[in-house]
This record gives C-alpha cells, structure tokens and sequence, in this order.
C-alpha cells in the first residue's frame, strides 16, 4: 500500500501537482457552519440512507444475485447507491469512530462481496436482468458502478483500515484490466467516473496498470466508439462527442460531463500530462464563463439533464442537479492541485455553499435532485423532481441523497493543502488544519460572518501559511493590511507558535449581474453576501406581496437582520422593493426580505426567487 | 350519411353553433400565398410523404399484420403517419382531383384494409408486438390512431367520395363502441385525438353512439383511471389530473391538451353542451394570458412536450411543436364556431402563420417539429429536433409533416363561415368564399399587403357580408370607414353582384411587449408587421453583426424593404440596432434586418431570434 492519507484523493509523491492534500487527518472541524451539517449528516442522513437501502431494493439484489432468488429492482445504476453510501459511512467513522457504524458498513460490505463473480466482475443488475456483461455500454453502468465501489472501498480502507470491500474492488479491477487494458478491446462507458476510481485505486495500491486503464477511458472517449454500437446514438450526451482533449466548454449531461473531467485531471496528475491539465482548464473556463448558474449550479435542461448552449441559464428551469454541484467541486478540486489557482477554490466555495447544500434539507433528512433558481406561485408539481414538491425522503434514481453524503462527510478534506511552501487555507470553517509544517486552529462564523481567525499552534522554521482571499472580498485585510482579492496572501513574518493571525473578509451585500448575453435574467440582479447567494423566498414576506411582481429600486438601501434562525449566525437581508400592479392596480412600496439560497424550501414549499428584476 | 359537407368539421345541422363551416366548396384558394403552399404541399410534400411512409415501414406494418410475416417497424403511433398521409392525400384530391392522387390513396387504403382483424380492432403495432389489446392505456396508442384513421376515412369519404376508408373506420369505431360504450368498461388513452375522431364519424355516419362515446372519453378523462394501471404516472403530462371541465389552463404534453381540448368543443357543439363550451373559453383564455409565445406557439419545455408553468416562456428551449399549433388551430375553430367571437380567429392566423407554417419549409420538403424562437450562433445540433440542425426531411416520431399536409391541403376551411345573416370572413386570402347567401372572389397581397379587395359575385336578398379586423389592426378602414380592431365590421349597405368591398389593414410595424412576468424576454420586444411575427436571420446581416449582440435603440426608424424573395411580395425590415461590445470592445451601430418568422432556415440555417432587447 502505497498511502495512507486518510482523503478522497491521495495524490501519489510523483504526482505533478503544485499543491498536497493535508487528508482528513490535516483537516478537522470542530465546530460552526460545517459542524452542524455534519452532525446532521451523521444522525440522520447516513441513518436513513442505510434504511433506503434496505427498502428500495438495491441492497438486496446483491443478495438476490448471491442466493440465485428474486429479481433485480430499481435502476441498472443502483448498485452505485450501495457503494456511495458505503463510501460516507468510512468517511463518516473516519471522523469520528463509532461501532455501530463500522458495523452496517461491514454487513453491508459482506452482502455486496457475496455477489463477485469468481472472476471479479460485479453488477447486480446486469447479473439479474441481462446476463449479458458489457452488452449495451451506452446504457449499461458497469463501469460506473464499478467506479463508485472503487472510492468506497479506498475510503472504507482510509478510513477504517479494514480491507474488506478493497478485496472486491481489486479482483473487479483486475478484471476490468483483463477485459479492457492493453491486451482488452477499447471501451467507451455512457457513464463516466470509473476514471476517478481507477485512479484512487492506483493511488491506493501502487497497481500501475488501473492508472493506464483509466488513462485509456479517458482517451478512448470521443471517437465514435458509442456510435459503433448505435448510430443513433446522442453523442453529446454522453461526453463522446469530441475527444476530452478537444473538449474546450464540457456538454451533455452535466454529471458525466464534470466526472469525466475530474477522472481526467487525476489522470493527468499522477501521468503528468500538462496538456491534459491544459486542455482541462479551458474547458473549465468555458464552463464558467457561459454555462453556469450564480448559484455554481450545472446544466440548463431537464431534456438530457445537460448542459445547455453558451449563456442559456434559465433560472425557472436550471437542472442544477446535486450531483453535478459535487461532480464539479471534485473537478475543481483536482485543478486546485494541478494548478494552485485561487479560482478553482472559489468555485469549490460557491459549489458547496451555494449549489450542493441546497440539495439537503438542514434537517438532513429530504433532498433536492434539481436545484431551481426560480419557484413561481402556481408552478406545476408534476414529476418527483418538481421543485413544488420540496425536497424528497428519496428518489427513484437515488444518486443525490448518498452523494450529498458522502461529500458532507469529507468536506473538511477540500480546506487547506500543502507544499513545500507551508500550508494554504482554503476554505474556512472553524478547526483544525495542519500541513506543510504548519498546525493551526481557524475560528469563524463564516460563511455569516467574514471574520477568520486563526491561532497557531506549530510552525516548522520558514513554513509559510497562505490564506485564500475569494474573487468577490474587494477591501479583504490580513492582520490589518489590506489585500488583493482573487488569489492567495501568505503572512509575511515568521510564524511562530501561539500566533495570531486575522482575515477579515467584508460581508459588504453585493448586487451581481450575468453576463449581458444571458437573456433569461436581463435586467435582472442576483443578491449576495459573502460566499452565499441570496433568494426570496414567499414564507419570509407579508400577506400580499408577490414574488414575481418584485422590483428591486434603482439605489436599493439593503440592510442585514437576524436570519431565520435555521443555521445558528445566518443573516437575512430587507429592503424596499416596488410591487409592480397589474392592469389598473398601481405599483406599491413593499418590504422584501431575502435568505441564504441553500436555506429555502426548509420551511415549507413556495415561491422563491434568485434573480430580482431592477425597476 | 347526414351530409356531404367537404370540410374537416362538418357540424350537424342541429348542433349548437353561431357559426357554420362552408366547407371546401365553400372557399377556394385561387392564387396568392396561400395558393403557393398548397402547390408546394402537393408537388413536393404530400410525394415525398408517401415516399416515406413506405421506407419508414409504418406502411410496410399494416402488410406484414395481413402477411403474418415480419415485424412491426417504429414507434407505438406509427399506424397515425399513414392516416394523416391519407387524409392529407384526400383534401387534396378535394381541392384538385387527380387520377395518380386518387389512385395513391387508394392502394394506401387497401393495405390498411387488409390488417384490420375480424372484429373491427386495428391497430399493427399491438396486433405485431403485443398481442395484448388496450393493455397499456397510457402508452399504446390504440385509439390515437383510430382518431387520425376516422379524420382520414371521412376525408376520403368527402374528399374523393370512396368508402373504402370509411367501412374500415365503421367497423373500428363499432368495435370501440363495444368496448367501451355504455355496455363496456371505462377507458381512458394517453393520447386524446379519438374524441374528434369519433365525432366527425358520427357528423359523417349519423350514428349517435360514436358521439356518445367521445363524450365519455372527454368526461372519463381526469378521475384517476389512469393511475389504476399505474399509480407512478405523471396525470398531467396525460392531460388526466383534472377533469376537462376543471381544466383552467392547458397542462402536460402540449399536443395532447389542444387536441382534447378540440374535441371537448365538438363534443359541446353537437351535444349542445353550453357548460363544457364556457369552460374550453376559460381554459382557452388560460392558454393565450400566460402558456402562448408570441408566434402562437405552444409548450415551453421539451421535457415531456410541455406546457411550462404560466410566464415560463423561454424563447431558446421553445418546444412549439408543430403538431401543437395544429391542434390549437383546431380548438380555435371550434371555438370560432361555437361563440362566433373574433379572437379565436385571429389567434387561427397566428396559429397557422407564425406557428404552423414555420414547421416546413418553403420548398415543402422539410419539416421543424420543434419550433424555437431563438437558436445561438454555438447552439448545439445533439438531437435530431435541434433547431441547429435545421428542418429534417422527415423524423423518428413523424407526427408532424403530415399533419402540417392535411392542415396546408384543407386551409381554406378556416377562412370563412355562413349563418342565417350571411357570410363572415375570417382569414384573408386571393379565392372565392361562398355562404350564407353571399359570393365573393377576394384579391389580395395578404399577409404581406393589407389591403383586401372583395368583389361580390351573388347576394341573397338581406345576406350580408361581415369581416374579421384584426386586433392588432388599429386604424383599419371598410370602404374608407374606419373601423374597430379586436372583432366582425359588416358591409352596412345591401350587397348586390358586382360590388366592390375594400377593407384596408394596417401594416404598421409594432413592437410587442410581453407580459411583465414572462422573465425570459424581460426588457425585450418582438417585431410585428399585419399577421407576421418577424425574426432576425444571421443570413441577412453583414458581416461582423453579432445577433446575440443587438440592441434595439429607444426610437427605431424601421424601414420596410423587400424580402429575401422567398415568398411572392415579401417584405423585410431594417433598422439601426446597436452592437454591444464585450470587455473593452465598444458599442457601435449596425444596421439590422428582420424577416418574416416563417421564412427563417430557409437559407441554410445560422443564428436567429425573434425577442429583441432594448438598448
């Protein structure tokens, strides 16, 4: 074993890479924002999840499979449920121990082990329903469920020690080697995240040939391999349509899109491919300039759940699926490595706060699959994923509720790196960070509250620490001097044990308008302070006002109040908007009051809004 | 047979309506615009059909049920491309007899004869890949196509005069009166198009029990029997949430809604049913306030064909399908029929003008099933209904080019009615009109030139002559009288042979504003001129005009020019716009030209938008 780095992504000492994770060892929380919904994540959503499991059918097909009785249920991807939720509970006992825990994950590691196929291969649902492997892999997810065992079997080893689903996974990736690897056929899979997986495995056990594997996917894809098997075939959909390398602003369905990438990044790190690393981050400005939310959300259809063209960001309509904000945030993690730019860690900020946390109920106990931007009044609540339906216990295609998990669990891991430099903070919540020489504690009421302060507690000779200073943090101060927002400070003395030192970040409200070529919010401004963006939401108005008749003043005077008070420290934000009267009624003054994004829909389902129309 | 009207919906004499068709005999096209579609519909649209319906193996199905040797080929409606075709094929012949037409639909017809079972059922997919009759209501579409194959049988029965047709619809209608008449169990079908279906058989046969079984499926429709088959299903899409007489807004997969919506009113009209009449006004104006984009098109979203929510327009993701504005054209004019009021006609020209029309093109040998109203210039050509992909010679789902040929080869139908106190006009077209006692010949540029010479040919003593003025037709004159837009003028004098009646419709360019809560075309207008929805076309432009960039100035001077040339005495639009720049590039004006809506992708197919912002 070549590591023991207790993180989703254990970069190899060869790897090309500017900056190191420090691993959930170098990063606790130990209290604040990220602390709660943790523990909300920990008594109940990975409770509930194990529950879910065992109803919706997913656990037991892997019975099914082993007692040869029964059929399969649910999706051909729900084995992917099993090993998602596996992979949060190590990381989850990672954090804090608990025997209960190492338990279910056990048992449940033992029900899926029983159902390996002598020769390693693993798919329940193509075992129970087609018996045909590899048969259909536009449709087919072998390789993506097969993807989602190997991070959770890497995290059950980093985070318990225990070998067993690490077992499973090395026979099917040996298997997979065998089928696909130098001496196999080449292979394009609809569903990419097979690429991370090999790689973690690598990373894990120091097996060259997973690394070349996944490679291999990775350049395999694009070259009409899928339309070999059907020339019907939309490629765009499943990232096929151009080679990852040509790809300069990712399409289709934004899931495979944003997986496939972050498999490529950590692709190119360990193989030190810069062209790669290159070509990644055009793609991901390409992203970012024309095809995401305000919110960091992802993909502008339901039709697909894609992408859209350049600047087609509907807000009534955003797809923004939960998964995509984290398939996104891995992407933008890996690149922070690659590449130690302060954007890619913004991006992580925003897709965390602002478009994977709306997609759990601060109860921790419902979920969002679709993260809308806009609700109207008599919006229609046809189909589960409806946004007039609130968040759901569960889905049919369950990928968001463990996925949301399994991220909760590990969001420590994306706060800090380090290098020979020091250690970087990247993230602040309130904890302990150490790395690069550096231990340090960071108290906060962040993401409210833009005081970061931080107490040394180890400094080895000449270690540096260096504090992200977010893109939007005009007028930021490190211990009282003012600095350059977009990018990194570094404390300029000597750091020395028992130090304090002071970020300050202003929370000043900022009006943010899209770009001019996004018409669905011309005119319109989006609210934020600090890293969160704000909505209206109906329950925080007085009788009579009406959302979707709001405008918002030439020189609006917005002023900070007390939260609702479902997160401790939150903040709401009042001011005066003008209530535009249809036909004869007369415009009118009204009071509006706006919340965090991620907070809405957690008191009841109504009318909510993002963008705010100017007057 | 109860009578020998030549027209799609013959009402019967003691049906309840204002207004009474005057069928084909009624209203002749002779020249001008319209003339020229017909002619390309028949020379190169209603061919080439043929053509594929024998490629596509919908036809080649009926064979093979009669053969018992092959497989059914296409999806479950496959059977409703050959009775569109059919029908197409006979107002054709209506309109101008020709042996090789005749001969055409006749084998057509024999094919179809031969697969239809002893007892009247028919249906080739179900009878070839299911076996299982009326097994799958909510997705088999059993009796979607006996309503296309009785709108086809009755075309042929008036159109040519054959039967052969008919007693195959005869047959299947008994069958289904057995089924599910009074005697049999409750039924309702995904897909509504039967009740029109079954209503034209009745108007055609007399045979009450086929009205009596269209009016159950309209009031069967709505109280959950769809969920009994499975209680997953989205009722809205279904247009099964609500009962229609509940219905306040059109809902669920656009096509669906309008064409039940359509044969409710036929329903109304004949069962003389005042209440069901009042409640299709509401849901009717429901649509046109806040579900209807401003080329009359209907469904915003392409998931599941849909409506959106009321506002949820975006021009972009514009579904508008083709079929859709058929079938609201449809609804209209039983509306029109019903009430006699001047907005279901005038939503009848939109509907045709700038939402049917733009779905082939002009050549006739193409076709748009999706109709945006905005495509930008890196817009991604994915799936086979992109716009970017331009019209498409035919599709997978070919629902809608032989719809939009039965519709072009019976158009004339919806120009004028008769009643007791003459004949009304209610589309402006070169052709002789006859009715109520009265018969003109009408000479006119329409819908490029508004004046609209009319020349009386016979009048009844006390007949009188009434016509439509637009709404949009401010300042319209009647023989030099002025008159008021939004309703019927009458010629206030009596008619005699040989009168000359002039009605001048103003051309004046508009502007039009969408409704305040449309947020996707916040701060834009689209350009008006008569009838015509106008759009900007990349091809027009010159070079270095950004279309996506345009800005339309506070005052435009917009200038009339001639038009591309693409149809006779087409006008195009110029104005100055302003370019925005981006970053440091500065704004400069260009000069910008806007063509008629449906003219566009007729030149290639490149950029285009119909939603202009404001500078």
């Amino acid at each position: 074993m070549a590591t023991a780095l207790r993180h989703p992504t254990a970069v190899t000492a060869g790897a090309d890479v500017r900056l190191r994770p420090v691993g959930l060892d170098g990063a606790r929380i130990t209290g604040g924002f990220w602390h709660a919904r943790q523990a909300a994540n920990r008594d109940v959503s990975i409770p509930d999840g194990l529950r879910r499991l065992h109803e919706s059918g997913v656990l037991e097909n892997f019975r099914v499979v082993a007692t040869g009785e029964g059929e399969a249920r649910g999706p051909v991807f729900a084995d992917s449920d099993v090993y998602k939720w596996l992979e949060a509970a190590a990381w989850e006992y990672a954090r804090q121990p608990d025997e209960q825990l190492l338990a279910d994950q056990l048992d449940v590691t033992r029900i899926v082990a029983a159902a390996q196929q002598p020769d390693g291969y693993l798919d329940t649902v193509v075992q129970l329903r087609r018996g045909r492997r590899y048969g259909d892999p536009a449709h087919d997810h072998e390789l993506y469920c097969a993807g989602h065992l190997f991070q959770a079997a890497v995290a059950q080893h980093r985070g318990t020690g225990r070998t067993e689903l690490l077992d499973v996974a090395v026979r099917l990736a040996d298997h997979l080697v065998r089928e696909f690897g130098p001496d196999g056929r080449p292979y394009v899979e609809g569903h990419p995240v097979v690429e991370m997986g090999l790689v973690e495995l690598y990373r894990e056990t120091g097996e060259r040939s997973y690394l070349d594997l996944a490679a291999r996917f990775v350049d395999e894809r694009g070259h009409g391999l899928l339309h070999e098997q059907d020339s019907q075939l939309d490629l765009t959909y499943f990232s096929d349509r151009l080679p990852v390398r040509q790809t300069t602003s990712p399409e289709g369905h934004a899931v495979r899109a944003v997986y496939l990438a972050a498999g490529a990044a950590d692709v190119a790190a360990e193989a030190g491919d810069e062209e790669l690393v290159d070509a990644l981050a055009v793609q991901f400005e390409g992203m970012a300039r024309a095809k995401q939310y305000v919110t960091g959300g992802l993909g502008a259809r339901w039709e697909g759940e894609a992408f859209g063209d350049p600047y087609e960001l509907p807000p009534d309509r955003a797809y923004a699926e939960t998964c995509a904000a984290i398939g996104a945030a891995q992407w933008a993690w890996r690149m922070l490595l690659a590449t130690g730019e302060a954007r890619y860690a913004d991006q992580i900020e925003r897709l965390l706060l602002d478009a994977m946390l709306p997609g759990v109920s601060l109860r921790g106990d419902e979920f969002f699959y679709v993260n809308t931007l806009h609700l109207r009044a008599d919006a229609s609540a046809d189909t589960e994923r409806s946004a007039a339906n609130g968040r759901r216990p569960w889905f049919d295609v369950a990928c968001c509720p463990p996925n949301v998990m399994r991220t909760v669990a590990s969001v420590a891991a994306y706060a800090a790196t380090e290098s020979a430099d020091g250690l970087q903070l990247h993230q602040y919540l309130t904890g302990d960070l150490r790395g690069g020489g550096v231990a340090v504690h960071v108290e906060t009421g962040y993401p409210f509250d833009g005081r970061i302060d931080v107490t040394v507690n180890e400094a080895r000779d000449g270690a540096r620490l260096t504090l992200r200073i977010p893109a939007w943090a005009d007028g930021a101060t490190l211990d009282g001097r003012e600095v350059e927002a977009g990018g990194y400070a570094t404390v300029d003395r000597r750091l020395r044990s028992g130090d304090r030192v002071e970020l300050r970040l202003p929370m000043a409200v900022r009006l943010t308008r899209a770009d001019e070529r996004v018409d669905a919010v011309r005119g319109s401004v989006a609210i934020e302070r600090g890293p969160l963006v704000y909505a209206l939401e109906q329950v925080d108005q007085a009788d009579g006002v009406v959302l979707d008749d709001l405008r918002l003043p030439e020189r609006p005077r917005i002023e900070e109040v007390p939260g609702p008070g479902l997160v401790e420290g939150d903040v709401a934000l009042r001011f005066a908007a003008i209530q535009i009267g249809h036909g004869a009624e007369p415009d009118r003054e009204v009071s509006a009051t706006a919340v965090p994004y991620f907070e809405w829909a957690n008191r009841g389902v109504g009318p909510m809004r993002v963008w705010i129309p100017r007057a």
